[in-house]
Order: C-alpha cells, then sequence, then structure tokens
C-alpha cells in the first residue's frame, strides 16, 4: 500500500476516534491525543490544540519514529513523546489513544499507583484475558509535565508490569494502545466502561 | 413470507437494536450479542466480535436450532448457547438479546442469586405484570467461560422461576427476550431503567 | 385556522416532544403520554402502547373532551384520563405532558407526599415564579391501577395547591402542563433537571 | 471586515455553542445565554427566553456598549448587564458564555464563597496555568434577581481574584468567557468537566 493510501485510511480512523472520544465526554477543550503508526515507521499524530469532535486530515500530521515533525510548520501534541515510547517499546503497536474522561481523572486520583480490576467479562476485550476471573494491573503514574521524565516513569513502570494494557496518569487520564486504531479504540472503550463500574460500586457500597 | 425476506427484515431489526445498545453504552467493545428466530426454526445472531454500533447484514448470520452455523465460514457469537437455550425452553420466543451495561454489570455483581423488583409503573412493560406491586424476580447467575455449564445453571434457574422475563450474569450483563425483537428491546430497555433505579436509590438512601 | 392544521401542526409538536423525551431516557419501553388540546376542544393524544421516540401523526389520535376515542379504532393512553382531569380544571392549559424518568421515579419513591424545590434559578421557568427563593411545591401522590380514582386523588392535591405546575405519581413519573407543547416540555425540563439536582445534593451531602 | 459579516460569523458561533450545551444539557427550558463582542464595540448576545437548542441568527441581537438593544424589538437576555460588566474590564474579553448545569447548580449550593481546583491537567485549558498543581479560584457569589446589584457584587469578586476565569452564582450557574467564542466555549467545557470530577470525587470519599 502507498504510504500516502496508508496515512488517509488511519488518519480517518483517528479522526472518527476524535468525533466517538469527544461524543462520549472524554476529551473536553481539546484534551486527549491520538496517534497511528505508518508502514514507513512513521507516525499520524494529532496538532497540538485541535478539538478532538471536529478533526479533519489536516488535524493529522506526521512525526518521524522520534517524535520530530515531518510535515509543515504545526505542532503535534504536547504528549507527543508518550505515544513515541510506546511504538518503540512494542514493535506490534499500531496505534495509540490517549483518553480525558471524569472518571480516569477521579479514579486515578483516587488511587494510589495501580488500579486492579478483576471478575469483569469485559476484561476479555484484552489481548491474553480469556477469563473474567484474571486479574487487570493497570499502573497510576504521577502527572508531570516534564514529558521526558514523565516518559521514562512510565517506561520504568510498563518494565515492571509488561502484560498492562494501559496506564493512568493521576488526573489526567488514560493511555491505551492495540495493533490498529480500532483494537486501540476497543481497548479505551473497555477500560472506561470498566472505571465507570469501579466508581460505581464504590458509592454502592459506601 | 419467504424465509429471505424474514431474514432481511429481522437483520435489520437487529443491526438497529445494536446501534441503539450502543449509542446508550450497553454494548462497548463490541460487547453484547443478539438474535431473532426465523420463520423455518432456524436464529439470525450476531457473528461474534462485531462492532454492535456499526452492524450491517452482513454481520447477521444464521445459525440452526442447534446453533450450528448455516451460513459461511464466520463464527457466531460465543454465547450462541444460551440463545439457543432460551428459544427451545420456549416456543413463543422471537428474539432474544443480551446488554452488557455499567448498571447491570455493577447489580449483578453486588446482589446474591436474585434482584426484587417492586413499586415500579414500568413493571408493567412485561407480559403478566399489570400492577405496579407485583414483584418481578431477576435470577443472577455467576459467570462461567464453560457455556455449555452456564446454559445448565441458567436453565435450572428458569425451571426454577418460569416467570422470568431476564436474567443476569455477574459482572457481564443481562439476558432478556420476547415474542419479537421490538418486544425483547422493550424488555431489555425497562430492564436497564430499573437497575438505574434501583442503583440510584442505594446510593441515595446509603 | 382549520382543526385540520391545528391537529398537524400540534400532532407534529408531540411528535417532537416524544423524540426528545425518548432521548433524554424519560419515556424508556413505551412509557409516556403526551397530549395538546385543539381548537374545538377536542385533544390529541398519544395511542397507547407506541414508542415515544420513533412516533409519527399515525400515533397520535383524538379524544373529545371526556376522553372517548374520536378516531378509528385505536385504544388512546391508558392514562387519557390523567389528561382529561387537566384540561377540565384549567381553560387555559393547551397541553399535557407524562415523562417517565429515573429521577422522577426514585424522588417520588424516596419522598412522603410532596418536593419542595427552592433556591434554584431555574425555578423561574415556571409561570408566576420570579425570585429563586420562592417556594415550588410538588405533590406527590400514590401510584394507582384504577385511572378514575388516581384521577380523583390528584384532583384533590391539585385543590389544596393551587399553584402546582406538575405532580408526581410515586414510582412512576411526572405530569407537567403549558399553554401550549413548547411550554409545557419547558416546565418538564426544568422539573427533570431539578430532580437531578435534588438527587445529586442528597447524595453529596450523604 | 465589515461589521455585517463580523455579526453572522459570531452569530452563528453563538448558535452552535447553544446547540452544544443544550446537547450535554446545560442550558435547560430557555436558561443559558451567550454574546460576543464585535469589531466596532457593540454585542451580539441571545434574546431573552429563546430555546439555546434551537437557535438562529434572528435570536441573536445586537446591544451597545452599555447594553441597550440596537436591533428591533426584541428584548435581550434578562442577564444582559453581567456580559456587559465582563466586556468592560477586560478590553480583551471576544466573547461571554454563560452555562447552567446541574453540577454548576448544585456544587454552587453546596460550597461557600469559593470553589478550589487543583491537580487536574485539564487546569491548562485556562490561560496563565501551566502546571496541574497550579490552583484555580472560581469565586461564587449569591444569586440576586436585581441585576445592577449582582453585576456589582461579581465586580468586586473579581476585583479580588483578577486572575479568575469564570464565576458560580450559587443556584443557577456558570460564567465564563475568552478571547473568542471557540476559547470561551472551551473555558466552559472545562470547568464543567472539573466540576463533575469534584462532585464525584465527594461522592466516592464520602
Amino acid at each position: 500500500m502507498s504510504i500516502a493510501v496508508d496515512y488517509v485510511e488511519k488518519a480517518d480512523q483517528l479522526v472518527e476516534a476524535g468525533r466517538f472520544f469527544f461524543e462520549r465526554g472524554w476529551a473536553p477543550a481539546t484534551s486527549g491525543n491520538l496517534s497511528a503508526r505508518l508502514s514507513d515507521g512513521s507516525v499520524a499524530i494529532t496538532v497540538s490544540g485541535r478539538h478532538k469532535g471536529r478533526l479533519n486530515r489536516y488535524d493529522i500530521m506526521i512525526v518521524d519514529a522520534s517524535g520530530r515533525p515531518l510535515t509543515g510548520n504545526r505542532r503535534p501534541s504536547a504528549e507527543t513523546l508518550l505515544h513515541i515510547a510506546l511504538y518503540r517499546r512494542n514493535p506490534e503497536l499500531g496505534a495509540v489513544l490517549h483518553s480525558h474522561s471524569v472518571q480516569a481523572t477521579v479514579l486515578s486520583l483516587l488511587e494510589q499507583s495501580e488500579l486492579l480490576l478483576c471478575h469483569y467479562e469485559l476484561l476479555k476485550a484484552f489481548p491474553g484475558i480469556n477469563h473474567h476471573n484474571q486479574e487487570v494491573m493497570v499502573p497510576i503514574v504521577a502527572n508531570d509535565q516534564d514529558m521526558t521524565r514523565l516518559a521514562d516513569t512510565v517506561e520504568q513502570r510498563l518494565q515492571q508490569q509488561p502484560s498492562a494494557q494501559g496506564y493512568l496518569i493521576a488526573g489526567h487520564g488514560l493511555y491505551s494502545w492495540g495493533e490498529s486504531v480500532e483494537a486501540a479504540s476497543q481497548h479505551i472503550e473497555a477500560f472506561e466502561f470498566l472505571f465507570e463500574c469501579e466508581l460505581l460500586m464504590r458509592r454502592v457500597r459506601g
């Protein structure tokens, strides 16, 4: 497939994922960011500060495998390094998505260090999980405005928990990924659903 | 009516029900599954792993009355046996729908064995209920990845509570049914509404 | 205006109100019902058992000022008498709407006899309220499957509280009204918003 | 740019903001109001009592820099003075938006005098905030039906907290602003998201 066609297809998938996230309330006020790896190793990623509910292809720029802009004079998402770090550590990753929901924000502030999910059928949405009683651990890292340091912190946590399918940044939201934009989007959907369940459980149980 | 016309009509109704469930958040990340019995006794059912908000007719395949695929090389929903078991026990059933909502997931984990619904006008949405003070009992069964065993467990519970209009699988969601896709969809709607009421009551009462 | 044009205009407004109620989750599983008084004193009202999110004009039939069907062989809403009673007591009423939301259902079961609303700017949405510190009292009546008796109960409560802009039926939902479908719909909107506020206040305050 | 073109562009942006607020439930029953400053110093503002989800250009009238109607015989929003006061104190303001959500209503009644927001990444949506640990203070003023007095109260609070990006009126909702309708709308979005977080935190923590 030509790299141009590859870009167009994936950019359109990112535009659609952005629209879906925004409608669900997971990308308020230009928050959230979305990327997909292209066949030549470069990465299509949302331009910084764009409204995720009204993206078009012009809002999806290309950076190289180190995160350096390859297209035009626009600035990629401030969190580009977090995307790049994930692609670097796992050659099978095709997409990285970051949602910024109320439930992810609140749960990541209420819990310490990690969130343990168990007993949910929906855990089977994640690769390698085929039973509702398997545990899914979601690392929580402290928020940090220094992206290099934050990327390092995340890297250390993921080395400790190599089977993680996503991580939370405290007060900031969720990163998840997959082999394709569709797979990554379904992992985000599953996590956000499970975060809602967890918060509701805590409220009813008191 | 020709069986082909019957399939097309019911497949379109299942596509629409899937879109509705997904919009309400009752079918995240390809969860949920939907079926309708055709006039020759075979069953139209969602293909495994499809996104319920973007179904089309190609995602609705046909299985025989025992659940064996009759069309193409696609795999029917992993929970086909649960649908088949319900059609077998009640010749008047026209449709079986499974929703996977936050409220059904949480309530099924918080309650033991059964959920008792009473004092709601909306109970009258169910066949045989004509007064808000009648009780509707919703059996809750433990989740099980062995579908044959799970189908047996459900069958035993339904024999004990033959008037049940739906059941919950713990941490997994709701099954309900009706004479038509429309009727089954309204039963799902009524249950999901009542689950929301129950959880809100528990939270306000503390 | 010809009575036919009057019917068409108001039927279309009721169709739109039904669609809006359904989208907000205030009319699950064919619950809720909607009416408007026509210029000759007859009443356009939803046919019994119709899906409120997909109404069309054929689902809006005409009954006389006593609630007797004037059109075709369809059955009007089971709660037609409650609408008729409101039109009878107030010649200025142009529309009566009944919503069936989670918040109205739960609040009407948790509170005894009446709900007092105060300190909300949105109270000014109701006729005669021009200050947020005025009190709006919402009568709550017990649910009753005998419509004649229920209409009598409501009538007695409204005689005691003639300024009421709506009432709740326990476990069943809200009735409100106005000079037009638009006005009645805004009163429903205001009440449903305020019910959500009340329930949220109770949950945070614990 | 001609003032006519300026009006048309900004009116269309206000129409779109109204539709968005209404869909999210932040402008029930004609509540909420929206304005933008035009290039000649006059202000485009919503006509009083219009449904915010169905605005068109005819619902956006023009008032002068003191709030006096310049167009036709329609009445501007009852809260025009609050908009005018904000434009007067800050020459860089291009738009003022008022949302009327459940979360803003409830939080403004539960808290005294001010709301302190901290530890949220989304705080960076506001001008001058570049770290999640910076504090954003939202003044809360008592509701008042006397608009001149309310505008004075707000003015005094904003003189004490000149960096405020929005304020709450108790039981009434949120005012926020920005250099453009788009910027102001994103500030509203960020505040409403953070109010939801705050209320959820309080409920889980109990």
